[in-house]
Order: C-alpha cells, then sequence, then structure tokens
C-alpha cells in the first residue's frame, strides 16, 4: 500500500495537477446534482467529495480512480429513504448517513474478509439492464424540475432556460471535442475539457439569472451554500432505525462495491496493472466511512468521472488528494453567486449525464450471441422500472445465477468416434468416424457439479445400446469435478456394474486426478480402468473384447 | 402420460400389490408420527396417503416413486406455523392447509413454465448438511414425548416405553434384516419386511397400554381417531393471512420438489429410466393440491419409503394406487384399538427414522476431495441449527451459488509450450516443453462467464512479457463463453492492440465457432487470426515473425 506514495517523483506532478484540477471543476455541477437525486441538501454533494476522496486514494488500489457521488447510489439513497422519513427533513438527511455508515462498515468487514470475488455476481447483461433502467428512473425524476415546476406548474423562464440547457449540453456533448481537435488540440485533452461542458453551461445560465434576477420571475434557484468544511461527527440512530435500514444499506453496498470495482478494472486493464478485490472493498468501505463522518451520503467510483481523471493526465491517486484539497479549498472561499444557480439547468445536466448510462448495445449484441443473456437484460430492466431499483439488484441476482444454473442444465456430451486410420477421435454427428459396437466413448464437454451431475448420469445412461460392455468417459474439457458430480459418478459406476457394464475414464486432467486420488469414492470401486488416452482405452478394451470372444 | 396403465398386464399385479400392502403398513405409522411433528391431529397424516398418493401415481413421471408426507416438509410447516397460531388451534391447522395449496399451486405452475431446472440450485453438500440439520431438530423436539412427559413432567411409565421401543426399533433396524436373510429370505424382500418393524413394536406398545390399562398410569396415548374418508373442500383465508404465508410456502415448494425429484431420479437410475423434472413438478404440485383438498398437510416422495416399494415388487404407479386404496380401506374400518397407542413409542419410532437421515459420510469425502464443500457442508448445518430451517433453505441457495461463483473466480490458465518434436502443446509447468520468445500460448482451461470474465484477463495480461508480440489463446477446453465474456475478449483485443500485440484463437470449438460468427464484436475487431490448432498457430507466427525480421 501507497507504494506510489514512496516512489513519487516530481515529473509525476504536472499531470496529476492538472487531472485534479478538471475533475474538480467537473465534480461540482456532480456532487450538487447527485445529492439532489438522493433528495439531499446540494451542499452535501460538495462534502461526498473531500474526505471520501481522500480515504480512497490512501485505500484503494487503483491508481486513477475517482471517488466521489454516483447517480445510482443517489437513487438508491432516495427510493429507500422515500418510504421512512419526509423528503429534506433532518431525519431523511439522518437516515442517508447512517446508511453510508452501515453500507462503508460492511464494505470494509468483506474486506478484511477477503470477500472480493462478490464482485462477479451480476452478469454484464443485468447489470446492463439495472444500470439503463435506474437511468430512465433518474431521467424522469428530473422532467418535473426541467420545466421549472417545483412542484406542479410550469414556469415559462424557467422551463427556458431548462430547454436551453438541455440542447446547449446535447450538442456540446457531440460536437466539442471534435471541435477541439479541429482546432489543434490532442484527442485525449479534448475529450476531457469537453466534459467541462456542463461546468461552462451551468455558470453561463447562474449568470443569466443573477443579472436579469429570473429568481423573482420564478425561477427556481439553488439558493445559499453554507461555507466552510463539514464537521466530523457520527450520529446513531436508534437501533430499529437501523433494523429498518439494514436490507436496503447491503444492497446499497453491493452496488458501490460493483460500480467502483468495474470502473476500477476497466481502467487498469488499459493502463496493464492489477487491481486487488479485496483492496478496492477496504477503499470503497473506508470512502463511505469518511462520507458518513461528514455527514454525508454514499459514494463510490465513477467511470466516466474517472476516465476523465485518466485523460486529463492523472497518473497517481495524488490526483485524487489534489481534487480533495481543492474541493475543500472551494468550500472555504464565499460560493454566494452559486446561489443563482437554477435548478431547471442542474435537471438538463442529470439527464444528459444518464443519458450515457442507457446500453442498447449489450442487448442487442446479447440477442445475435445468445438470447437467454438478452431475456436476462430485458427482465432485470422490466424488474427495475416495475419493481423498484432495490428488488432490481436482487432480481438482477438471482437472473444471473439461475441464468448459470439453466446453461448447466444443458450439458454438452459427445458421443466419438474414431477418424479411421488416425489417433484422433471425433464427435460422430460432426464427423465421418468410426466406433465400437460394444464401447460407447463419451466426451463430457462441461465441468462437472451439482448444477449438471444428475443431468449428466441420465445423458450417458440414454447413450447406452443393448450390446454396450464398456462406456469410457473422456475427460480432456472437464476442469471441474465438485464433490455432488463425485458422488454421481460413483452412483453411475454402480448402476452400471449391476447391469454388467464396465466404466473407465480416460484423459483425467493432472489436477484433477490428483483429487480423485485422494478420495475413495470412485477410483476404488471404479469398475473399470483409467486410461491416459481414448486411443489407448479404444485399443485396450477391444483387444480385450476380442480375447474373451476368442 | 399414463403409458404404463394402457400397457398394464397381470404379471406386473402381483408385485404391485404386496408392494402397495407393505407400503401401507409402513405409512401409517409414519403418516401419523410425521402430522405429529408438524404439531397437527395423527388422522391428517393417513388423510395425506390417499389422495395424494394416487394424484402423484396419475401425474408424476417415476414408476416406483411413493407421495405421502415426509418428515422435512413437517418439521418446516410447524416451524412457521409456530409464530402465526396457537399449535392444534383451528387456524393452525387451516393455515398448514392454506402452506400445502400455495405450495401445491406454485408446484403446479413451475411445471408448465418447465422450470424442473430449480432442481439443481442445491449442491450436495449444502443438501446433506441442511437435512442433517433438519434430523437433528426434529430429533432434539421427540425427546420430551419420549420421556413420557407431555408438558415438563418425566412419566415414569410412559418413559419406560418410550425407552424400550426406542431400544428394539434400534437392535431391529441393525438385526433383523440379516437375521430373516439367515433363515432363508431373499435379501431384498427381508430389507423390506425389516422395515415392518415400526408397525410390529408400536402394535405390541398399544396393546400393552391398552391390556395393562397405562392411560390411566399418566401414560400419553394417541386418542381415538376420526373414522372415514376426509371431506374435500378448500377453506381460504384472508389475503394477509396468505401473504404471510406466501414466502415460507414458496420455500417449502422448493424443498418439496428437491426431495421428491432426488427420490424419484435416485430410484429410476437404478432401474435405468427417466425422470421428467416438469412431469415431476406436475406430480408433486397435483399431489399437494389434492392434500391440501383432503384438509392436510404437505407431501412429497421420499426415498427411503419409495425404496420399500420398488424392494417389496412395486413395477408401475399401480402400487401407489393400491396404496392409496388400502388407506382409504383402513379409514373407513373401526379403528377404537388404535386410541391406546402411547406417544412416547411414536417418538421413539420418530428418532429413529431420523437418524437415518444424519449423513456425515458427505461431509467426510469432501473433506478429502473438496475442502470448500465440506466447509459448505458445516455452514448450512450451521445454519440450519442456529437460525432456523427456512432461512437454511435460503443460506443453502447462497452457499451452493456463492461456492460456484468462488470457484470461478480462480480460473485455470496453462502457459504452453511445445514438446520438443511433436505436435503437443503441455502446460510448461507440469512438462519440459519449449516456448517461443514473442509469442505467449494460453490455454484456458475454464468455461468463461460473467464469474470470471474480468479475472480471466487479468491472468492473461499477468502472461506478458517485455517482447511479447502474439497472444494465441487455446480454448480446446472452453465449452461456453457468455455475453459478459465476449465483451471482456473484445476489450481484451483492445488493450493487447493499444500495446502493439495481436490476439488470436485456436482450437475454438464448433457450436462457439457457430455463435461467434453472428455477433460483430470479437471476430470482426480481432487484431490477429482463428487457427485451427495450436501448433498452426505456432508455426504460422513464427514465420511471420521471421520474416519481418529478414
Amino acid at each position: 500500500m501507497l507504494l506510489w506514495l514512496k516512489n513519487y517523483h516530481r515529473q509525476l506532478l504536472a499531470g496529476d495537477l492538472s487531472a485534479g484540477v478538471i475533475v474538480v471543476l467537473m465534480m461540482v455541477p456532480q456532487g450538487m446534482a447527485y445529492a439532489v437525486i438522493a433528495g439531499l441538501p446540494p451542499v452535501l454533494g460538495l462534502y461526498a467529495s473531500v474526505l471520501p476522496t481522500l480515504t480512497y486514494a490512501l485505500l484503494g488500489s487503483s491508481m486513477v480512480q475517482s471517488v466521489g457521488p454516483m447517480a445510482i447510489t443517489s437513487l438508491m439513497t432516495a427510493t429507500t429513504l422515500a418510504a421512512l422519513a419526509p423528503s429534506g427533513s433532518a431525519l431523511y438527511v439522518a437516515m442517508a448517513t447512517q446508511m453510508t455508515l452501515i453500507a462503508g462498515v460492511v464494505l470494509l468487514l468483506c474486506g478484511l474478509l477477503r470477500l472480493g470475488f462478490l464482485a462477479h455476481f451480476l452478469s454484464r447483461p443485468v447489470l446492463s439492464g439495472f444500470t439503463t433502467g435506474a437511468a430512465l428512473l433518474i431521467g424522469a425524476s428530473q422532467v418535473k424540475t426541467l420545466m421549472g415546476g417545483s412542484f406542479s406548474t410550469i414556469n415559462l423562464p424557467g422551463a427556458s432556460i431548462g430547454l436551453l440547457a438541455l440542447v446547449a449540453l446535447w450538442l456540446g456533448k457531440e460536437r466539442l471535442a471534435p471541435l477541439m481537435i479541429r482546432l489543434g488540440l490532442a484527442s485525449p485533452l479534448a475529450n476531457s475539457l469537453s466534459k467541462l461542458l456542463p461546468v461552462l453551461v451551468l455558470g453561463v445560465a447562474t449568470v443569466s439569472v443573477y443579472q436579469g434576477d429570473l429568481a423573482s420571475a420564478g425561477v427556481v434557484v439553488l439558493g445559499p451554500i453554507a461555507q466552510g468544511l463539514p464537521s466530523i461527527g457520527v450520529q446513531l440512530l436508534s437501533l430499529e432505525q437501523m433494523r429498518s435500514l439494514l436490507a436496503p444499506s447491503l444492497l446499497l453496498g453491493f452496488i458501490i462495491f460493483l460500480s467502483g470495482q468495474s470502473a476500477s478494472v476497466t481502467l487498469a486493464q488499459k493502463r496493464g496493472e492489477r487491481i486487488n478485490a479485496n483492496r478496492e472493498l477496504l477503499g470503497l468501505g473506508g470512502a463511505n466511512l469518511a462520507s458518513a463522518l461528514s455527514g454525508s451520503f454514499p459514494v463510490t467510483g465513477s467511470i466516466s468521472r474517472s476516465a476523465v481523471n485518466y485523460a486529463a493526465g492523472a497518473h497517481t491517486p495524488m490526483a485524487s488528494v489534489f481534487t480533495a484539497g481543492l474541493m475543500a479549498l472551494f468550500l472555504c472561499i464565499p460560493t454566494g453567486w452559486l446561489a443563482s444557480l437554477p435548478m431547471p439547468a442542474l435537471a438538463a445536466s442529470i439527464i444528459i449525464a444518464v443519458l450515457g448510462m442507457l446500453d442498447f448495445d449489450t442487448p442487442r449484441q446479447a440477442w445475435r450471441f445468445d438470447r437467454s443473456d438478452a431475456v436476462a437484460w430485458l427482465a432485470t430492466l422490466s424488474g427495475v422500472l416495475l419493481v423498484g431499483v432495490q428488488s432490481g439488484v436482487i432480481l438482477g441476482v438471482a437472473i444471473s445465477l439461475g441464468g448459470l444454473i439453466w446453461r448447466a442444465s444443458r450439458p454438452h456430451i459427445a458421443v466419438l468416434g474414431r477418424i479411421a486410420g488416425s489417433e484422433h477421435f471425433r464427435n460422430i454427428q460432426r464427423h465421418n468416424a468410426q466406433t465400437h459396437p460394444q464401447i460407447v466413448m463419451l466426451r463430457i464437454d462441461s465441468g462437472m457439479f451439482f448444477g449438471n451431475a444428475e443431468l449428466i448420469n441420465d445423458r450417458i445412461l440414454e447413450a447406452l445400446q443393448a450390446q454396450t460392455a464398456h462406456v469410457v468417459l473422456v475427460l480432456s474439457a472437464v476442469n471441474l469435478i465438485d464433490t455432488s458430480a463425485l458422488y454421481s459418478l460413483a452412483e453411475l459406476n454402480r448402476n452400471l456394474l449391476n447391469r454388467s457394464i464396465k466404466l473407465h475414464l480416460a484423459e483425467v486432467k493432472g489436477p484433477l486426478m490428483d483429487r480423485l486420488q485422494q478420495s475413495d469414492l470412485l477410483l476404488k470401486p471404479l469398475s473399470g480402468q483409467v486410461f491416459l488416452s481414448a486411443a489407448v482405452a479404444l485399443d485396450s478394451l477391444s483387444a480385450q473384447l476380442q480375447n474373451s470372444h476368442a
């Protein structure tokens, strides 16, 4: 840990500092917007970008991850608390902080217990369906604010500002970077700078509202932001309140880890680095603990912000140290001018941001490659939209794992024949290969575990014929046999023996053979032999049969 | 369906009838005992063995399955209702019937939706830990009754009868069958007849209590059993009550299916027959619906009772038709003498029955073959004992699936070298094989899916060396690539290309290649080629490198 700090040298400074500056400019409007999504005072979004960002920089394993508020975790906070406390009340804020605390502690514990493998419980189609559904919910929640109606009426000047901001952001998103590249900027720098468009648009909107005194024309504005750093401390709720927050906080922690981990891994693979999932748990757990101590809400790594961080020159977590420092500085300077920021423009920036989260490419690709994955995408999306974002997480895990077992329940088993005059054995359905009337050779094209052990036995029994005397299982493609499958094979051996059929194994992989020899369940009572190759098995067994006939 | 009935012929009759008789003699005490475990009037256990047994015979796919009450489902009924209604009250009975109704309807629906693959969500070690824990809970619950204390006092005559019955059953269980074999009986018949020992012991105990008028000495007895068949009908509870029963009924349905299915499959594989999981869902769902209509409690297939059925000569479900008919006959004859059956002796028969459910062989075998499976056994057992039998089911599914992902998170990837002068490629850690300094050949020994896609990419990047120019993935052991892994490979291709390394594939299996060609995600942007074999890949790439150097 902190190896990067020990080896830090001056040449890295320029890149890290410029990345720190650019990320702060991106984070100020983002933080406030995500606080709004969470139903919390906007300043909390700024608090969530000081200590949490610093804590992750010191504990996490990614060099370029930028930790702070994020859209989906904010949405999960809002939907959980909607039923438990009046929006914006002190209890609401306290409960949001409490959820952050619980999620942080749980993530730290998972890190200490080395449960990093939990990152692999969601498939990409399910994660994509979940994210797309959450983005649609967030976007829909902002339409009212965009139209200038804080409650139910449309305010014309407000709606005009909102729609203008939306159009500006929409056009800029597509065209700004190409324009800057044509003007001679390097492509990565142009892409980073174009991410600062929201700051520019929101700045112009704020100045317009202030100059035109549009707040008195009914345009809803941000209002004054408290100056100064957050006070540090933790307020514990009653045990009963904590219990009601436990389950949603666990789901929240899972999504915090999943988002942060996937952002870290994507960038690390680009940079040829490794991410340690258990250290990510510690980094994200620590960051959320720090956020709770700052009285703020859940934080995690964001792939878009981290990509900007990297593209803007970040080489080490020092960039995030700069981000945190500059954010603290921003909180300490007078920010009265921010009060005029029109909420419709902030809503526009949220809507444009979540557009980037919509993913219709994954289901399209899945539809062509593996339809069951496309169905999983649709089911998760529907679950999030119709049942809710919390249930969506559980549904997603269930669909991912259920799909795995469903796939396993259709194992591929090939009946093998010998390609005439060779040592090669191939699937007789795909090749013109010769079989022996009394010897059935089967290649099992799947790991053998509880999800398919019974079905594999069934398939083997189906492949038998009246005169079959030997069954050879060719295990060249079997990397895994678990205890369930071991018992199942032992049972197969017994059942075949009752019918005077011998069971043989061939091409057992080294590590698997080592483990089979530890057990007395299969090899000891095995009615047949273990052969090195399918060819040796066939030659030896045909010779045996010929001798017994002679 | 009912093919067996169409083809029925007289030679089958003797076996089916004798099996029917023996199973009824086994079912009468079993049914009453399992009703006691469920906290219900004993006569309901007899009701559960008429219509449900008949319904399964007509709908199910097993030839020798015997459906009726079963220990674990009775325990689950009792633990669910303990918190919801006073034991033995009319509401308690109504709720037990309601659970049976919900479970039955859900199983029927699952059968119509063809969800038979749900049977594969529990691994054998987890199922064994679950069953062992449930058996311990059931056994412990009977100790009080065994000691003659209906509430908290020990009744000496009652305790004597209980302990005598226990010793008789214990000794008989081990020694009766060998004795009968020595007396000249065939082994399967002797084993079946020895299963009738409980009827004998309970009969002797009943006569003793009746003759000695021990009921007036404080021995708790069964009391009068209502004569006649159950009335048919269904009593629906309020929506709120049904909602509180929904989740436990779903878990109950899962265990009903799992028990029935595993009993069917075990016997079918012995007999060389096939079980259709979706028809089992229909059979078990129908049986539970029939049980609810009879005002009774959950039923399922029992491996021990079905094995007796088979051993006693059953060839078709006609045996179960006889069982149901004889049980109905039994309900219609006067059974006043049954009232003196001492409850301590019934408790003894339950304790002996659940002893057979304890399984310490699976964890022992797992410990030697695959420690993680032994840990899963222990965790499930502890969960059932410490948290409860309902949570135990959920925990079991979580542990089974979690273990699968955990295993997947350690994929085996071998760096391959060529065995000098041959076409064979082997793991360089296990064999003396030659590698090319600029070509890294990797064999992926695992299906590629969301659970390991990221980690496989990590491992591949780790295997690179400074002068690497080509990476060849040998996919001979890869049976599965899901959409998540496809995206991951596409990402790997891009990342390698950024470092001027080309990615190649070799030995892609036929069905996998077909699907890869449907997608434009990997093969189209692939920087390298797809080779038929590892040898062709190495020869072709080394030639390319030599030409470019020359």
